[in-house]
């Protein structure tokens, strides 16, 4: 299964890297999640860069893309040398979006006619580009999900595994990565903030 | 305010990267949150190639130091090439580990008597080192925490933004990262699980 997160200039770290971690959880079953990018490195809203592990163009033969979020993503949305470079399908490829990413699932035409979630700063963006935006953490529609607020991501990466591997697969990522103490009821709740959507 | 997050090779994004987001909602209030590392690049569990942001020393004049957690902490609690760099004193630093980063505090010698929180893989390293391991998220004694379960990064994060700059700035990070439409109880939450420890 190979894994595109999308992350780019301005890159925000919590989006980016919660479902990246999470998902890397399937690594022992042949999961292959890759950070994306459109440079070869790119450096995140906090200053903190990163070496690409695959050019954007691997998104475009990707099972799964995760759009990322940043402060640049309305930018990204105008520049057409950069969305250019993709060629998604959800027929064949589960897309999802974090926080700003959803402006960009948006503006690249996946979300015709679905309501989406985004976070609040970003909210009036995709609201222009015509879509509803749900006052809630998590959605998902066939083989599109979106998620508003950053920690919002765990949900993201679990619809992810839930939908590729199993309800059971996606519990143990999420029991594994839960704060000691709390780890049932952590996969109480994403369950069931996930669950309906699969 | 300086804030060091050790981050070593073999590091899990998580427990780096979910604490340094949240201390870098503080950065409008001049707080400086670093990505501190042994070399100048270290690479992650996953693959994912991290430029450091400071050298190891950076640690030793900061106002926090924070030690993420990594595949390869047992080796490095060996190393006293780098551990040997660290000069630091919980007299006027906070120290915070977040699971494997545990037995670092431990092996330095700062967890002197007090229980800690880990993770379950690194609880017996950590029992091993002469320290009681509690089954809980967090815990925290005068200027020494320290978290169980990637997850529970936010705790640690809430700890130290509530203990330099008190419980409303804490509140206000942890609104802004927390899934829209579960803001508030997660700020609840949070706050119930740091606020017996400030």
């Amino acid at each position: 299964m190979n894994i595109a997160i999308l992350t780019f200039e301005g890159f925000n770290e919590l989006d980016s890297f919660i479902a990246a971690g999470i998902l890397n959880r399937m690594k022992g079953q042949g999961w292959n999640v890759q950070i994306t990018c459109p440079t070869a490195q790119v450096t995140s809203m906090n200053g903190v860069t990163v070496t690409a592990q695959q050019p954007l163009e691997f998104a475009n033969t990707a099972d799964v893309v995760l759009f990322g979020s940043g402060i640049y993503t309305r930018d990204i949305a105008k520049d057409t040398s950069i969305l250019g470079r993709l060629q998604l399908d959800p027929s064949r490829q589960l897309l999802a979006a974090q926080c700003s990413g959803t402006l960009l699932l948006a503006t690249l035409g996946y979300l015709n006619g679905l309501p989406a979630c985004t976070d609040l700063t970003t909210k009036p963006w995709v609201m222009d580009a015509g879509i509803e935006v749900l006052n809630q953490p998590f959605n998902a529609q066939r083989n599109i999900a979106t998620a508003g607020g950053c920690m919002a991501s765990q949900y993201l990466a679990t619809w992810v595994i839930a939908k590729l591997a199993g309800n059971g697969e996606a519990e143990a990522a999420i029991h594994y990565v839960a704060p000691v103490g709390e780890k049932e009821q952590t996969v109480t709740h994403t369950m069931s903030v996930v669950t309906p959507y699969i």
